[in-house]
C-alpha cells in the first residue's frame, strides 16, 4: 500500500475512524482546487480533475469518471489503491459503498470544511441506519501531507465603476433589501464569485476563477469579510471599509458562524459542511442566495463592456483562424503549439488579464473527447485536413469571454458535412429563439436540439451555460439543458453559451459556441437572443441541404455582422480573407 | 343575507366555528361535480363550475376566476354575498383572507371529505401562527340543505380483456411489483379513473368520466373496494372475488384507514383531507400513485382500439364538417343546434356512449372564450363567414376522442387566415417532434409554440394533455407545457393532445387539436408521435406564407392519410368534396 495511505491510516486508527472520505473540493465548491487543496492527488498519486478517494481500516479505493479510467489506471497501478469506475455497472457509489462496508457503530471522517453541506446530508442519511458517527472536525489526511503548499494569497484588486457599472454601496443595499424581505439579519456567503461581485473586487487564488478566498456576512449595518489581510493593499481596506465592510482572519469564520443567533440566509448547495454545522444557533433559511441572481443579470456598463471585450477576442480568434489556415501544410502546428499561438493573440487585446478556463484545441478524433486537453504525450500535429475543435476564453478587464469554433482543415468528408452543418443548425436555433417571459432554458433546449433529433442524433451535454463579467466563465442560476428541471427563466441582461455539438467516438467532434445576451424582443414581452461572441463560422464545413432557409438567412446576418464589426481592426490582406469568407453562403 | 347563509350561520354559531369553507369538489377530487355535490351553488346561488365561498359569523364571500365574473355577479345580486374576483389585484387569496380576517384561536370548519389533503396542508400552514383550531368531521353545510339530491349510484359495466388488454388479475401483480419496490404493505387508491383503469370497470357517477364513487386498498393478497354495493351486478361481484377484490360500504373506507398500521402508499395531492388524516395509525409514503404512469402507457390492444375509435369520430366529425359546408347559408343553424348535429353523428357510431367533455361549439367571438359553453342566451346563428371553432369528443367502448377543429365557414379577414396557419404551424410542429426518451413535454412545448413565439403571438393553456382510455378526457402524469416544471418524460404508448390556439378577444380563436401516440422512432432510442385523430383541416384557412416546406409536406401527409382512412366509410358525394379538401396545399 502506498505510503501516504499507510500514514493516514495510522492517523485514523488513532483517532478510531474507521472510513475517511477525501473529495476533490476546496472550501467554497470552486470549480478548480488550487495547490493547498489538491489532497487527494497527493494521497492517491492520481492527477485527474475529478475524484474522491475513500480510505478504511484495511483498503483504499479511488472513484473517477469515464474520462479517466486508463489515466488512473496507470496513476493508481502499485498503489494498493483499487479504482472505482463510476457508472460502470458493477461499480457502487461512494455512498452505496460505505453503506456495505462500514461495521454499525463506526466512524466516518472528513474536513467539514471540504465537504459540500448537500453532500453532506446524503451521508447522514444514507448512513444513518447503521449508526456512523461523524468526525469532521479535523483535517487528518491534510497531517499526513508534509510540505503543504501553502493557501493561495494572491492580490486582490478593485474593479471601478467603470467597468462594473454599479458601486458596492449599491449592491449592499440591493442585497439588504432582499434580506428584508426574506425577513433574516444576515446572508452568509460562500461561493467566491459570489463575493467578488458583491463587493467589486477581483483576486487570484482559484486557477482561470479571478476571485479570492473568502467569506462573507452581511448584516443590516455592517458586513464582515473573512479573508486573509495581506491580500488588500491599504486603499482597498479603506475602500471598504468606508462601505462598512470589515475585513477578518479567513478561518475565524466559523467562530463567527457558531455566534450568530438570529436569522440567517445560506444556500446549503454552496457553503461546506462546517460552515453549515456551525449556524447551529441560527435560524437558517436554506435557500439559493439572491446574489447569483443578481450577478447573473448584467448592467449596462457590463453589457457594454462585454461587447469591446467580445471584439478584441474576435480579432484575436479570427487572426488566429487566418493564420492557421495559412500555416497548415507548409510549417509544423500542433495542437499545443497552436493554443500557444491563439494566447499571443489573445495578448495583443488591450487589458487581457488571461484564459478563463482550461484551453481544449482537439484536432480530429481527439474532438470527440468533450474535456479533451492536450498533453505532450497525446499532442497531435494538425494536419490539412479534418477538423480541428477550439473552445478556449480570456478574462479581460472588461469581460470574460468562451468560444468554440470547429476549424476546417481542408478536405471532409461528408459525414463531418453533415455533422458540421447539423451542430451549426442547432446553434442558430438557439440563437434566433424568441420567446416570453418566463421560459426556462431546459424548455428552449428542445428548440436548439431539434434539427439534431429529427436526425437521430443529440450530444451528452448541456446547451448553454451562464457566464460571469470577468468572473467565472461557468455560473448559474440559468442554464440551457433539458435533462435540468427546476432552472430559473432566462431574463434580460444574461449571457448564456450556445453550444450545441456532435461527437462520433475515434473519429471527429464538432462543437459550435458562441456568448448570448439576452434581449427585449421587439414584441412586447418577448425576450430574444443577441450574439457576443464575433468569430466567423468557416463556411468549408456548410452543406447547404441541411440547413432551412430561415438558418441561411440567419448565417448570413452574422457572417456580415462579424465582417462589418472586425473588419476595422484587421489588416488588409485578413480583411480580404475574411470578407471572402464571410460573404452569403 | 340570502337564507341558506344565515341556516349556515346559524349552525356553525353553535358548534364554536368562526369560519367555514365550501369548495367545489367531490371526495375524490374529480373534474366535474355531481348533483349531490353542488353544495357551493346551493348556498350561494352562483351555478359557474369554479368557486370557493367563505362564510364567517357576520360575512360570506365567494372566489371565482375571470371567466365567471360577470355571471357570478348577477346570480350573487341581492344575496349577501361578496363576489372576490381571483387574482385581480386588489383580491386577497382565500389563505390570505382566513390569515387577515380570522381572531387567534378561533375555529374553521369544512368538511374533509370535499377537501383536498394537499390544500388541508396549506390552509395549517398560513393558519398555524393564529393558532386556528380546525373542525372537519362534520359537514356542517350540508346540514342546511334540505332535499338534498343523493349521491349517485350509476351501474358499472366491465371492460373485457378484447377492450383493455390487461386482465385485473395481471394489473394487480404489477401493482403489487411497485408496492414491493416501494417497501408497502398497502396501496391505498381514492383518484376514480385509477381504480376503474385497475379493475377494468366503469360507471357513471361523474358527469363525463365514466367512473363510479369508490376508495380502492390494495394489499400483498387481497384488496377492499369501498363503494355502493347495489352498483355491481351480480357477475362483477363474482368476478372480482376470483380476483380477491371484496366489495365494502363507501362510507367505511375512513374506518378501515384508520385501522391501518403498515406502511402506507397515498398520494396527497389526489386524497382528500379526512382520507389523509385517517392514516394517522400508518406510516404513510406521500408520492404519486403508481397507478398514474401505468394508466398513461396504453397496451397494444389499448392503442389498436383507441385507433378504430378514432376512424369512427373522424367519420362523424368530417361528415359534421361536409354538412356544415353545405348548410350554412341556406339553412339556420347555431352553436347549440350545430353541436346536436354533431352529436348525432357520433351516435352512429359503433359502441358509442356519449360526449367525453362539455362541448365547445363557438362561432366568430365565441372562439376566443376558452371555456365557452353556449347557452340559449349566447347561442350564435353561423353565417357563411368566419370561423367557428369546435372542440368535443366521445367515449366509444373502444376509446375516448377529444378533436378540435377550426371551420372556415366563408370569407377569413387576413388575419384570421395567419392566425389560422400559425396556429396550424404549431400543431404540426409537435406532431412531427423527433426527441430522445426522457425528454419532458415542458421541452417540447417550446418546439410546438416556436412558430407563435416567432411572431410574438402565444396562448394562455397548455399545448397538450394526457386522454384515458374510455376514462377521464384529462389525465396525468404526462402535459405539454412549459408553464410546469417536474413533469415526466414523454414514454411509448401515452396518448396526448396537440392543441395550440390562438386568440383574439372579441374578435375570433383558433384551435387545432389532435390527439397523438407516442411511438419508437426510427432512431435507436428516439420517440415520436404519431396522430390518432382522424378530421382534414380546412386549407380555406391557410396561408402558405406562413408556412415551412416542412410543415407543407407534414400536413399534406397528413391530409392524405384522412382521405385514404376514412374514404371508405364515406357516401360517394362527400368522398369527392373530402378528396377534393385533402389535395396538397
Amino acid at each position: 500500500m502506498k505510503e501516504q495511505i499507510t500514514a493516514l491510516q495510522a492517523e485514523m486508527k488513532q483517532r478510531g475512524i474507521f472510513a475517511y472520505i477525501v473529495l476533490t473540493e476546496d472550501f467554497h465548491g470552486s470549480e478548480y482546487v488550487g495547490a493547498h487543496f489538491k489532497l487527494r492527488e497527493y494521497l492517491s498519486g492520481f492527477t485527474g480533475s475529478a475524484g474522491t478517494l475513500v480510505v478504511t481500516e484495511n483498503s483504499a479505493a479511488l472513484w473517477t469518471d469515464g474520462r479517466y479510467f486508463i489515466q488512473a489506471a496507470a496513476e493508481l497501478a502499485g498503489s494498493g489503491i483499487t479504482l472505482m469506475k463510476e457508472r460502470e455497472p458493477e461499480t457502487p457509489t461512494v455512498l452505496k459503498f460505505l453503506r456495505d462496508n462500514m461495521p454499525e457503530n463506526s466512524v466516518l471522517g472528513f474536513d467539514g470544511r471540504a465537504v459540500n453541506a448537500a453532500f453532506a446530508r446524503r451521508l447522514e442519511n444514507v448512513l444513518r441506519e447503521k449508526k456512523i458517527a461523524f468526525k469532521t472536525d479535523e483535517d487528518v489526511a491534510g497531517i499526513v501531507w508534509k510540505n503543504r503548499p501553502p493557501l493561495s494569497k494572491q492580490p486582490v484588486f478593485e474593479l471601478s465603476e467603470r467597468y462594473c457599472g454599479e458601486t458596492r454601496a449599491k449592491k449592499l443595499s440591493r442585497i439588504r433589501d432582499k434580506m428584508r424581505s426574506e425577513k433574516v439579519k444576515c446572508l452568509a456567503l460562500s461561493a467566491l464569485d459570489e463575493i467578488a461581485w458583491t463587493l467589486n473586487l477581483r483576486g487570484g487564488d482559484v486557477d482561470y476563477n479571478p476571485v479570492f478566498l473568502s467569506f462573507l456576512l452581511i448584516f443590516d449595518d455592517k458586513a464582515q469579510l473573512f479573508a486573509e489581510r495581506s491580500i488588500f493593499d491599504d486603499n482597498i481596506v479603506s475602500s471598504l471599509q468606508k462601505d462598512g465592510v470589515e475585513i477578518l482572519p479567513y478561518d475565524e469564520i466559523y467562530e463567527a458562524l457558531s455566534s450568530l443567533r438570529c436569522d440567517v440566509w445560506a444556500d446549503p448547495k454552496a457553503v461546506n459542511c462546517r460552515f453549515w454545522n456551525s449556524l447551529s444557533q441560527a435560524k437558517i433559511h436554506g435557500k439559493t442566495s439572491p446574489v447569483q441572481l443578481m450577478k447573473a443579470q448584467k448592467n449596462a456598463v457590463e453589457i457594454s463592456n462585454e461587447k469591446s471585450a467580445h471584439i478584441k477576442d474576435g480579432v484575436a480568434v479570427t487572426r488566429f483562424m487566418y493564420r492557421l489556415s495559412h500555416t497548415i501544410g507548409h510549417e509544423k502546428i500542433t495542437e499545443i503549439s497552436a493554443t500557444e499561438l491563439l494566447e499571443e493573440y489573445r495578448k495583443q487585446g488591450a487589458n487581457y488579464l488571461g484564459q478563463s478556463f482550461e484551453p481544449i484545441m482537439a484536432y480530429a478524433e481527439h474532438g470527440a473527447i468533450v474535456h479533451y486537453s492536450a498533453t505532450e504525450k497525446t499532442n497531435a500535429e494538425l494536419q490539412p485536413r479534418g477538423l480541428l475543435l477550439s473552445d478556449t476564453g480570456g478574462h479581460y478587464l472588461d469581460g470574460t469571454t468562451d468560444i468554440t469554433r470547429t476549424f476546417v482543415l481542408g478536405p471532409l468528408l461528408d459525414e463531418e458535412k453533415r455533422a458540421y452543418t447539423l451542430a451549426l443548425a442547432a446553434h442558430l436555433e438557439l440563437l434566433g429563439a424568441v420567446f416570453p417571459k418566463g421560459v426556462r432554458g431546459s424548455s428552449l433546449d428542445a428548440i436548439a436540439r431539434k434539427p439534431l433529433w429529427d436526425n437521430g442524433l443529440d450530444f451528452n451535454h448541456g446547451t448553454g451555460h451562464g457566464v460571469g463579467f470577468l468572473l467565472n466563465v461557468h455560473e448559474g442560476p440559468q442554464r440551457i439543458s433539458w435533462r435540468f428541471m427546476n432552472d430559473p427563466p432566462i431574463e434580460e441582461g444574461m449571457i448564456t453559451s450556445d453550444e450545441p455539438g456532435i461527437y462520433f467516438e475515434g473519429k471527429f467532434g464538432i462543437r459550435h459556441e458562441s456568448l448570448v445576451l439576452c434581449e427585449k424582443a421587439e414584441y412586447d414581452g418577448f425576450l430574444k437572443f443577441e450574439p457576443l461572441t464575433c468569430v466567423p463560422f468557416d463556411p468549408a464545413g456548410i452543406d447547404k441541404r441541411y440547413l432551412t432557409i430561415e438558418q441561411i438567412a440567419r448565417l448570413n446576418k452574422y457572417q456580415k455582422w462579424v465582417y462589418d464589426t472586425l473588419s476595422p481592426f484587421l489588416p488588409e490582406e485578413e480583411r480580404e480573407w475574411l470578407e471572402n469568407l464571410t460573404k452569403p453562403v
